[in-house]
């Protein structure tokens, strides 16, 4: 480990967690990751009704008891001075309980907020675009978990074990049949002249707040977004590709299995409209 | 909470976990459990040479440097003084690194033995049978998983919140074509005159230290063991069905979708030769 990180498990600094949370055991929680900056006391990250709803939506999809904005905002806000730039990791598990999968009574949620540094990516990354490694390991099918961001990451961990040349941002991640889904950190659209197509998440994939507020934005710029399945042989016809994630926003895809685009002006534009 | 736990971590008592642990973030690690009773000093728990392959082979599989056996067992002794019964689990997780999928260089595996009580079953499950839920959950497919006892358990946690009722032992999970592949907690078998037969786990499900054990023991009963895909309707016809784990052994099965078998004698046989 590089980077200093802190961090507050149930609003306290402790040492640690308990190994016999479920997080742990199980991967049994959900996960969220956002760029916190506050500029006076009570405000709240950007977008925080959006990331807050999807905690919460998360939860309600585990049967997890999600804890109230407000008792996550406090935390963020003892780990975050004001003007003090840094991202922040939601993590939030069903809580300890006996050994075994069932689920006792009176299980407390746990909440973990941890504070890293802003990455410090390429300024090519946003000028020139990315290149993407093509992963051979496919997503699974779960429709029941599909859409969730959880903490049972263990594809997108082999996924990234695929590629360690430092020129390649990302890596497109397919399922079993061949959809496009997602990149290992981020989501993923196609622009087709005019249409801008997401792939469709009920299967497979993380449903990310950027995708959202992309997908929200589009008609503004006279664009009209798709939620639809996309084979790979689809994607590789697209006028443009984007990913993003709520750190580094929306980048534009440069090459893709030794194919490769012209930087254009989408991404820049979403991303202005996405800070704004 | 209602059992009282113990745990080392990396060989000491320690407040807890640190929440950047990738066992945590992603799952990114693998466990074991077992039944622990040193009868004399430098005993090894009873199957330990399997316990400890199958946490090599796991390891190797997503590529976390596995400690040594030495280290594991000094642990073990450590937290079960001579004569002192309890449940192991073992839990191996690739270590901290900063955040992101990435694995950074000198990364550390995390070594964690927790030690919980031998659970009591109801006597009736060894001399009756068990009754079995048919769980709604499917198990998705991941060649590149199958088989590894991994912390990616969320699939286990949803099936079994299928079921409240504690007359129902366990519950039988398909994969998406209706292939009976495992349960919650436990490795399933199925005979057929003298065949006995354990679901093919190279797309999904746990490879069990006891499913191994019994395979092998198989022959010296007059059996045929032979690893294949059962459909739920061949597994109805079945002669009898058995599950196992390596903390209540081998339990024959006397209900399943209002289906009734009359117990048997090859659960009660099994177990003495685990034993043994």
């Amino acid at each position: 480990m590089t980077s200093p990180s802190q961090y507050l498990i149930n609003g306290y600094i402790r040492a640690g967690l308990s190994p016999v949370d479920r997080g742990l055991s199980y991967g049994d929680g959900i996960f969220r990751t956002l760029r916190v900056c506050l500029q006076a006391v009570q405000t709240e990250p950007g977008s925080w009704a959006l990331h807050y709803k999807k905690l919460e939506q998360d939860c309600k999809a585990l049967a997890i008891t999600c804890p109230s904005a407000e008792l996550l905002l406090s935390d963020i806000r003892q780990l975050f001075p004001l003007k003090d730039e840094g991202v922040a990791k939601i993590i939030i598990t069903r809580g300890e309980t006996d050994r075994g999968y069932a689920i006792s009574n009176g299980t407390h949620t746990t909440r973990i907020i941890i504070k890293t540094p802003i990455p410090i990516y390429p300024t090519g990354n946003f000028t020139e675009g990315v290149r993407l490694h093509l992963c051979q390991l496919r997503l699974s099918a779960q429709p029941r978990l599909a859409g969730i961001k959880h903490l049972n990451r263990l594809e997108n961990v082999l996924a990234r074990m695929e590629w360690t040349d430092s020129n390649i941002a990302e890596g497109l991640m397919l399922d079993e049949n061949g959809l496009a889904i997602e990149c290992t950190m981020s989501n993923l659209f196609a622009r087709f002249n005019t249409r801008l197509v997401t792939p469709n998440l009920n299967k497979c994939g993380v449903a990310g707040v950027t995708r959202d507020r992309i997908l929200e934005a589009a008609s503004g710029l006279g664009l009209e977004a798709e939620i639809a399945d996309l084979t790979l042989e689809n994607l590789m016809q697209a006028d443009e590709i984007l990913i993003c994630n709520s750190l580094y926003g929306v980048w534009q895809v440069s090459e893709l299995d030794n194919q490769c685009w012209q930087p254009q002006r989408l991404a820049k534009r979403l991303r202005q409209i996405l800070q704004a």
